[in-house]
């Protein structure tokens, strides 16, 4: 279940929701089924698009980084989320330490971290910033916007441990998705409770490798509705490596696109979809090579990626040396907030969605690509009244309801998160 | 934690507020370790009495009736916490009965029932409700105010299992206090769930043993805090059975009015309290003798008695044979909404707390008796902003903060039902 919350649009009446409203007990009953099974993400981000013939997520991420957009009204859903979490984790858990981004001074990022660690004050633990940025070399204070500040303090290692100074956490919650490695500070931590893992970070996974498993969940998801998965799926092929210099490489990564737009193309026959198709290229590793860029023909692609190229940064070989890339159907988002386009973001902690909000283009949008640049942020916040779904209600007109199938489509992915880290779990190969 | 809710009014400054904020993580975490051992009360309805100088349970109601008073805001939680619950309890479960109060059809009731069907169908359960009224005898459906309906049917006992025509409950919700004991269907139930179980009906709980482990309860708290546990706990002596018409017998109750406010006005005058002490008279198992009675002096009670006395009704016996009492220290609220008194009430399920709502008085009220009939409800609704408590704001100018003191009370009130119905469990000595 999820907390029923104003999506502020509606859309045209859409067969998925009525289906899923209708399933309600099969749905939650076959979430806690797997439950059973596999330990969900601990926290997650689920990037949606709803093209009102389709739904599904295009990006899930392990480590969110923005709290602060979520109303403050479902705060304690948050709260007794995290409070389930812990009580299976580590019940007796009494220090919590939170590793940010390092360097990140954004000011929404410190609201965010201020949201996080009132969550889990709430939730009952004693919550300390350690920073892993060899800058900050003793206890600092960041000022918050309104006047706060959020004290952060040098990661000591001591032996086994993580900890501050004078703080011995027991669980160590990362909000950092590591995207340069892992530092040498978490290397080899067995005593301590590691949230998310280290093989969450960006260095070990791989979008590719994501969506593959979200396609399995998807179609076992879809077989239990008695519906086609590419309702709730994006259609993604993993190329890779792609040397982005190279004219044979760059012909194979045209052919996946070729294949994906012709795939793309049936189904959109098959539902009468009149949208044109298109598909997006997207780094696999989210790290370099490439913004990602909707394509809607092969024959534009070199053009595109000139212009979309990213120059190496911090590894200035990755680019020769080939991505790994991902061509996805492009799902359009149909949502619109005062003609800008609006995408959802739903947050998950432990099994439970959390919350939400949209990300608002403020500029009507270039058909190619968006521009996160300029984004502003609109929480999912809950109706004055009637925050209970409908299941007699028209579907598509509801908001609450609306809001039902986002958090069953992003408890998918980050179910399939869950897979992901188990698939990729160090620990399940190797005996130390 | 709890929701942080809008308690509507705010009081004088509060020094166990503060020491309860700035012991969030301790607490939680007490919280936490107990539910290692304990099961908690399956949902709990706590009335709470604010007096500024202390804050007490004064009802611990097992079935709770009112999930129509709670904002729909809050609605999600109960949800959340009804998902934990079933996932502890029964994950494969698919069907849930609910069983209501036979004969009442009071609409706010049914709206009540309405909601609590929700809450469970968004937890991913096939609810339905079934009658043990025997003037039921078909599937009926009752109106409820706004026009939707409620599908109820008789209960049928099949062999060992309890269900309804083609309905096979894994879990039976009990949503009746039972006050007639335990309806012969539901006797011998071994397959199935029962929530709460049997023991928790007023034929075999007793309002003094709950206060006296209530007491425990809180002394064990209030050695984690450093407080003397009188703050949080409505000093209580059981007595009985007294016969309300036999001379000695109530000579021995003014004994123990006399006992009980001898003790309070030691406790007023080391805390400077001005306010005249008095007691509250009531039923030990809420069912006869007495309507709830406030007294100041000893020597009023033969005369407030004889005006309070209810007629016998079911069980005509059963004043002469004497009724079980309790004399309890009144703990006044010093809340107002609009110069009426106003009650809050905390709602629990599983672990949590789920929301509140404010019963208030319609008249200022009478100083000796309380008249429920002229109560109407306030929802303990979402603030628009700010839901979580801000440790740093002064004591008692914080609703949220203040809302999270009364959840606090309120799951320890919650504890000592659970230990309760450990104490009472007739599985637990007899080996079947």
């Amino acid at each position: 279940m999820v907390p029923h919350l104003v999506t502020a649009l509606n859309g045209p009446i859409n067969e998925l929701e009525q289906r899923m409203l209708e399933a309600t007990p099969a749905i939650e009953r076959w979430f806690r089924l797997e439950w059973m099974e596999h330990t969900p993400a601990f926290y997650c981000a689920v990037d949606v698009r709803n093209a009102g013939y389709k739904l599904a997520p295009v990006d899930t991420g392990l480590f969110p980084s923005r709290f602060n957009n979520l109303a403050p009204e479902v705060m304690p859903l948050a709260v007794q989320a995290a409070m389930a979490a812990i009580e299976k984790i580590c019940p007796e858990a009494r220090n919590l330490l939170i590793i940010p981004e390092a360097g990140n001074r954004n000011s929404f990022y410190l609201e965010s971290l201020h949201r996080l660690i009132g969550i889990f004050y709430q939730a009952g633990l004693n919550v300390r910033l350690g920073s892993l940025d060899p800058a900050l070399k003793k206890p600092t204070h960041w000022r918050l916007p309104e006047g706060q500040t959020l004290a952060v303090e040098p990661v000591v290692r001591q032996r086994g441990r993580v900890g501050l100074k004078d703080f011995d956490p027991c669980t160590i919650l990362l909000n950092t998705p590591l995207m340069e490695g892992v530092p040498k500070q978490l290397l080899s931590v067995h005593e301590q409770y590691l949230l998310p893992p280290l093989h969450a970070g960006w260095t070990v996974r791989s979008m590719g490798r994501h969506f593959q498993i979200y396609e399995e969940v998807a179609k076992k998801f879809s077989k239990l509705l008695g519906m086609d998965h590419w309702l709730i799926h994006p259609i993604t092929h993993a190329c890779g490596p792609v040397n982005l210099d190279d004219a044979p490489s760059l012909k194979g990564l045209a052919d996946q696109v070729d294949a994906v737009l012709t795939k793309v193309r049936r189904k959109h026959k098959e539902y009468g979809i009149a949208d044109k198709p298109f598909v997006v290229i997207k780094a696999g590793d989210r790290r370099h090579g490439l913004a990602s860029l909707n394509v809607r023909d092969a024959k534009d692609l070199a053009a595109k990626i000139e212009r979309a190229r990213i120059p190496p940064q911090a590894e200035p070989t990755s680019s020769s040396q080939g991505v790994e890339l991902v061509v996805q159907e492009g799902v359009p988002t149909f949502e619109r907030i005062n003609e800008a386009v609006a995408e959802p973001v739903v947050y998950t902690m432990d099994r439970y969605v959390v919350g939400g909000y949209y990300r608002v283009h403020a500029e009507p949008g270039h058909p190619d690509q968006l521009h996160p640049a300029n984004s502003h942020y609109v929480p999912l916040a809950f109706e004055p009244s009637g925050a209970l779904p409908r299941p007699g209600v028209k579907p598509g007109v509801s908001a609450p309801n609306r809001f039902y199938m986002y958090g069953v489509v992003a408890r998918l992915a980050m179910l399939a998160a869950s897979y992901e880290l188990e698939a990729t779990d160090p620990e399940s190969d190797s005996v130390e």
